[in-house]
């Protein structure tokens, strides 16, 4: 018994990224595919399942497995679905529990991306002593997941933690996935980022800048990135944005469950400094007098595949 | 030992209700001061003191009291302090806990006013039997108390749950407390429902509106809302506009912890539909797909006084 193994699955709006692991945490084999590469849920499962099934027999075959733990957008803990996912092709009320467990005949327990992400950082990472803290996820998308008093919000209906969705603007960006204007993540996600690049391109005409040398398809969160570190100015305006918005954002959360720290994670903390420094400057000036130089902001320090597959597969020991 | 008492005191913006409560949870007697009359809190302590103590003395003198519990704006839970309050005169951090033993030498228990409602709420309120909703009062400021699994929030340094402070409109309203724009309190609370009216009757100055009938002073939220039931267009447009703010707001809440319920306390609820409909409204046209038309908005069905000082008294048992 005691070497029975855990499969964690991350769906992230762009990857999937899927390992096994063993009880002391550690990663035995790891792989990827496209999330939205398939039409169908159905498609995404027999991809999955052509790369995980040769790694669940290398380890002895399905009776070796504890589980299978899902981290996904939208997902529920309670029903073991995914619902109306704003950045999956995959629209209504996947059942996904209940496919992965036919496919693959281990049980399977689900809970939001970020959710996933927040148990596996206090498990294994920066945030392993804290009991109350916030993981926002900047990724494609942004998520969420909160822990009070150690442990995970999951909520009345299994849907709590969806900080992303925050009004920040009103009647600001519309987002095309939810209908929605002016969600925190229209704007700190790396479309978002992107939008913001294409906006502030627009809006100063007359100002040169690296970015204009990009077609839209080549400007992404990345090439925004190496512009502003060559100095471009429009580039950096581009991020002290994105951070003013996401720290008032944080400023809103922190009066919410007053967390130790807020552990940010994913593609955009690439940027270090040029995310982080607008950012805290923006939540410190919208905290209310209690909070001020209480919160801090830190970086996730795991790698980011590892975390989320880590803390998907934590949800099944 | 059965027979011991415990004491509730509530410090609201306007009045402070106090009283003494048997385990039952009956109110056995109960008196209010007005929290703002004396300039310094010396002078708040010694005018309660002067109508608690023949109470207590009633009740069998100190000896017969397990406690003290005091819900406040900005009190801290484990520090017995109450900070940098937005709408109290007392400024800077007030050792209350302190005071009060030293005045009456009974044990004291502190939180957030906003809280000890919500832990009134939980134990004898509408909310007996949910173990996930947000109380939120609509008095004098706008206040929040939020129940996870049964449990009150209290954060990391205690001062969780201060979602009045919430920012609604970037660059909106200045908040003369805190220094802050745009947040929640500034036009959900009774003062900001004021200064609706006062906008309104600005921005349409060939409207007639028996709220012009009022001089400044005389303008509160209970004569705006006798003008909206006799059907002044004016006074109806400030409470939907004041519905349609809250419940962006609500939506927001829900992101976070996925409430049952978010139940409303206070004085605007008075209102009844008034202020119901457009809030209703707009939550659920803000609330993302998978919270839509599940989370129930429910006024509270306890006597204003009764619940604030019965969930204060409950922090002692």
């Amino acid at each position: 018994m005691k070497d029975k193994f855990a499969i964690g699955i991350d769906v992230g709006g762009t990857n999937t990224k899927f390992g096994i692991v063993n009880r002391k945490g550690e990663i035995l084999l790891q792989d990827r595919i496209k999330t939205n590469d398939k039409d169908s849920v159905h498609g995404f499962i027999s991809e999955l399942a052509g790369k995980l099934k040769p790694m669940i027999d290398e380890y002895g075959g399905a009776g070796a497995f504890v589980g299978i733990g899902m981290g996904a957008p939208n997902a529920n803990y309670y029903k073991g679905t995914i619902e109306y996912a704003a950045n999956l092709k995959w629209k209504g009320v996947i059942p996904m529990a209940e496919l992965l467990e036919k496919e693959f005949s281990i049980p399977v327990k689900m809970t939001n991306d970020a959710n996933a992400a927040a148990v596996g950082e206090h498990k294994y990472g920066i945030a392993k002593n804290m009991n109350d803290f916030i993981m926002i996820t900047l990724g494609t998308g942004v998520g969420s997941g909160i822990i009070i008093d150690g442990k995970i919000v999951i909520g009345h209906n299994g849907f709590a933690g969806e900080l992303g969705h925050v009004i920040v603007r009103h009647d600001g960006r519309l987002h095309k996935g939810t209908g929605l204007r002016g969600a925190l993540e229209s704007y700190a996600s790396a479309t978002g980022l992107r939008d913001t690049a294409i906006e502030i391109l627009q809006n100063n005409p007359d100002t040169p800048s690296l970015l204009r040398g990009f077609t839209i398809d080549a400007l992404t969160s990345e090439t925004v990135f190496n512009c502003a570190k060559q100095g471009d100015p429009l580039a950096n305006q581009v991020f002290e944005f994105t951070g003013e918005i996401l720290g008032e954002a944080l400023a809103t959360f922190v009066l919410f469950s007053a967390p130790e720290a807020i552990v940010l994670f994913g593609g955009l903390t690439k940027a270090g400094d040029l995310i982080m420094k607008p950012t805290r400057q923006a939540m410190e000036a919208n905290l209310l007098q209690v909070f001020k130089n209480q919160v801090k902001i830190l970086f996730s320090d795991l790698n980011e595949a590892d975390a989320a597959i880590l803390g998907a597969s934590a949800l099944v020991w």
